[in-house]
Order: C-alpha cells, then structure tokens, then sequence
C-alpha cells in the first residue's frame, strides 16, 4: 500500500541496508525466517506516537532507538536474546528525507549494540503524528522464558538500575525542572534495555518497569496472588532524581525500563553475581507476603501509606 | 507503556479471549513461540490509518478484518500458511469501549476464517487518526516459499480475480460514483486474501496487487529484469467496474490484494487445476519478454500506450 511520495526510494536508501538474513533485502512481500535450532521464540509488539511517547523536538535517531529499546526491554524481561525486528512508520508526506536519514542512522546504531537486524514492515503517511511501531523476536532456550507470574511467598524484591528518572526527563525537556547534567532527559530519549542477565533458575518472576514502579510491582503481586511490600526508602533514584525532589512521580511515572525481580532467599548471591557480570545495578526494595493480591508500600517510618483511587497520594 | 484510560480493561475484555498458544494470556512481557517444526517462517508487518486506508464511516469489525487482511495478502503472496498474529493500536483517548467491542469481533471473525490466532501487541493513545498495525506470521515447507524474482522469458502474466473494484469502492463511498450493488465498496472494505493456493514448482514469480495493477506488474518485471506486457483488454473487470467506466483507475487504484503470478508455458494447466481447486478465477493477462526492465500496456488494438510521468495516461 503505497501512498508515501517516494516510498520506494526511501525503502532503498534508508531501510534496505538495515535488513539481514532472511528480509529479501525489503523488496519482496514478507521475509522468510529460519528459526534458530532447538529455541523457542520470544515475541513482542510495541507502538510509540509523537506527543505521547516522544516529543516533536526528540531527535529522530533517538526515536528510532527509543522504539527499538521499548521492544528490547520486553526481551530483556522474558531473558530472551534478540534477534531481528520488523517496523511499521507512519509519518507526515511532508517529512524530510533527513529524517528517514536520521531514523535510520539510529537504527543501525541499535543493531550493531543488540546484534539485531530489520526483517521488514512498511512505510505509509499519516495525517496526524509520527506513529511507530516494531515486532521484535528474540530466542530462548525452550522452557527458560523468565514470566511474570511465579512468586513466592517469602521472596524478596529486587529492582535493576534507578527509578524516575526518564518520567522527570520528561518535565526536564519540557522546561519544567531543571536538569543541569541532562541525565534525566537521556534516562527519557534513551532508555537502557536490561539484556544480557543469565537469570534462568535465579528468579521466580521479572518482568520489565515500563507504566510506573508501583503499577508494575502491583502487576507482580496480582500474578502470583500475593502482597508485595514495597519499602519507598530503599528504592534507588540517581542524584539528579534526589535533587528533584519528586519521589511520587519516580515511583508512577513511567518510561523506567528497568527490571523487577521476585527472588528466593537462597537466590540472592546468585542475583547479585550475575548483576555483577553484567555491570547491572540491583537494589532489594521490598518483599512478597502470603495475603491478598495487592501492593503495599511502607513510608521511612515503615509506616503503610494508603492508596487513593489515583495512586499513591504522598511520600 | 500504559497511557489509555482502562487499558488493561480493554485487554483483558476484548483481546484476551482472542488470543491463543504462547500469548500468556496477553499477561506476560512477550509471547513464547514454538515455531512449527521443519518449516520456515513467513513474516510480513502492514499498518493502516485511518484517512489513508480507511474511512471514520468503516465499520470498526471491517476495519479489523481489513488488517489481518492486508496482512493475510502478503502470506498468501509467498504461499505460506498462516498462524498468528500481532497487533498494536494507537487510539484516541475518547474511543469508545463499543468500538473496541466491534474492532475483536472482527478480530474473532477472521480468526475463525483464516485459523490464526493473536500473540500479542500494544494498545496507546494517539492525539491523530487511529494508527493500527499487524504482524503476520505463517510459515512454508524450507524453501518452498513463492518469490518476486523468477519470472523468465517467455512466461505469461496471470492476475486472480478482478481488479480495481477496490479503488472504485472508494469512490462509492465518498459518494462519488454509484454502487447499487454494494460490490465495489464491499471490496474496498474487505479484500479477499487468495491464501490456499498449492503453486510451489507452478509459478516462477508471485506477488500480491496492493499498489495498483501497473506498478506492482513493473515490480515483477524490474525484479526479473524483464520487460512485461500487459494487455489492456484482458484485465479481468467485475461487471461493477465495467459500469463505472474508469479503466485508468482501475488499473492504478491500489489495494486489489489480488496475486500475480509468472507462469511458464508448460505450467499454466496446473495453475488452472490449482486455482480451479481453490475456486480462485485466474486470467491471463500479458508476458514476459527479454528486453529492459519495464513494463509495456498495449491496448485493445496492440498499441503500446505512452507512460507520463505521473503513470499511464490514458486507455
């Protein structure tokens, strides 16, 4: 379905050169995929629209990488390694040819980080804003995809990285709040997929921190009907973070990428050795309780702070 | 990345019940895919917006249907089985939850009609027009996969079915052109993917008609190096498309989703056994010939008409 002027041309110069083993260099209806011996595969699809998920003045590598790392962080909290990726644009007829170019320098950036490659997908115009979308597919040995569900009373809760920080970039870049380091405006345009844990038989659940620590952590607790208790003084935040002063968004913000773990006692040198190897930050934040599937989350004082409808009120 | 009111309401109500084996139920980061054993896979991605590839006044059911369709044309292109499917939907904050309801009916409709069945995907807001997009994944017999390239000296050109029913149903409805029969704007909102044809070792090159006869035609034969004709004459027409008058649009409108086959001499018996099985109309329609990679219109009395440079100008 063509109906971008020069769609043909912008598939040959900016995308044709991204693609890999198996994409018929984009010039033929669909790719033919051989999957990898004895693996099963992991598969994930995520969308990103401008104004929502990106600003208009983000740069369009970094949006390219944005999109690319979204779907990497749904790998990284299967375990799976990833492998290749289609992509759907849809973008204004009126977009520059420097933006395709710039899109694609940032993919191809991406690819060589992940050793990941464009399989295909389609290029059509929109009258509104930039809507992307990717399929990625990665691999795992069969039977040691990580999942949400599995944890255990008695199980203690981990978090990879920091928290916050890309929901204040998000204020920052919008002139909100200062960020003299650009930390959090990075931590916003540019998350970090956490690949590359070998934590099959570690943990008992992970998954990644993408709508908000606390609207995750209660995905947790839901899968394994239980109560996680979350401690908010141990949560990690980055010094910009601290300095913003603003534990409520940190911890319902969003756009986090990190991952959270439900690990077993006895698990807890194997979780820290293998952070380690990867050069990964983790932080115990809390436990999971036998009681009724909900989250719960202490103040300094060990205090529990009530839930409104709208979330967590105040820290 | 959760930013629509009711999200998970929205998943759990309307696309879990559609999903299948390895989509954890829509719960998890990712799907868990056993690829069919000894077959390669066929994966192809299409997004379509509304505006552009379909119309506000399109049923949200149509509309379901009319993506996995688009997407459907392409496996049938290969010659691959489809399995399954991923979808992310970028919608305005104030959609309804009927239209959701619709939009899995026709979801469910076309499960049911194509044996597939959903693996996963995204659902965000969009400040714009609905954004939706659809990966398919199916699979063939390792290396029995129908391709664009292929087509040889000597071969002729065959099309399915008719064509430029869908571009006049476009016109219908805006109201442009008459439809009493309702036929041409029932092929604009729902194209019939021509999946379930047996031409490995039959055809040499096969593609699907989405950008219009002429341009995909001259995709084929740029693909081969080859220079086809088409005559203008034997393009198959529906008896509604015969009324309307409109050859030139016909022949460029798009979005037929009718295949294209090369086909040697020898073979065009069982490409009328296989499509005869199927009881998919299949019409001769021109040749390859060696010379330049072009393509060739001759009209009713053998003229070769003129290409401009916006298409072909008249027939």
């Amino acid at each position: 379905m063509s109906d971008l002027p020069e769609e043909f041309a912008i598939i040959a110069t900016h995308f044709a050169p991204l693609s890999g083993e198996g994409a018929l260099n984009l010039s033929d209806d669909a790719a033919i995929f051989t999957p990898p011996k004895d693996r099963e595969l992991v598969i994930s699809a995520d969308a990103i629209v401008e104004t929502i998920h990106f600003l208009p003045i983000d740069p369009p590598d970094l949006v390219a990488r944005k999109l690319l790392r979204v779907n990497l962080s749904d790998l990284a909290a299967m375990g799976a390694t990833p492998h290749a990726y289609l992509l759907t644009l849809s973008v204004p007829r009126t977009t520059p040819k420097t933006w395709f170019a710039a899109f694609a320098a940032g993919l191809a950036a991406d690819q060589k980080t992940y050793n990941i490659h464009l399989l295909g997908g389609d290029t059509s115009s929109t009258p509104g804003p930039i809507s992307l979308s990717a399929t990625i597919i990665g691999h795992v040995a069969p039977g040691t995809a990580l999942r949400r569900t599995g944890a255990q009373p008695g199980d203690s809760l981990w978090v990879t990285g920091t928290i916050g920080d890309a929901a204040l970039g998000l204020l920052a870049l919008q002139g909100k709040i200062p960020d003299p380091t650009s930390h959090l405006s990075a931590r916003y345009q540019l998350p970090i997929p956490r690949l590359g844990l070998a934590l099959y038989g570690i943990v008992h659940a992970c998954m990644d921190v993408s709508d908000g620590l606390l609207q995750d952590a209660a995905h947790l607790a839901r899968a394994a009907n239980l109560t996680a208790e979350i401690e908010a003084a141990k949560i990690p935040l980055s010094p910009a973070a601290r300095a913003a002063d603003n534990l409520q968004l940190c911890l319902t913000g969003g756009d986090d990428y990190e991952l959270l773990f439900a690990v077993p006692p006895a698990s807890e040198p194997a979780l820290l050795a293998a952070c380690a190897a990867a050069t990964i930050p983790v932080t115990r934040i809390g436990r999971f309780l036998p009681g009724p599937a909900q989250l719960r989350v202490l103040d300094a004082q060990g205090t529990p702070q009530p839930q409104s409808a709208q979330g967590w009120s105040h820290f």
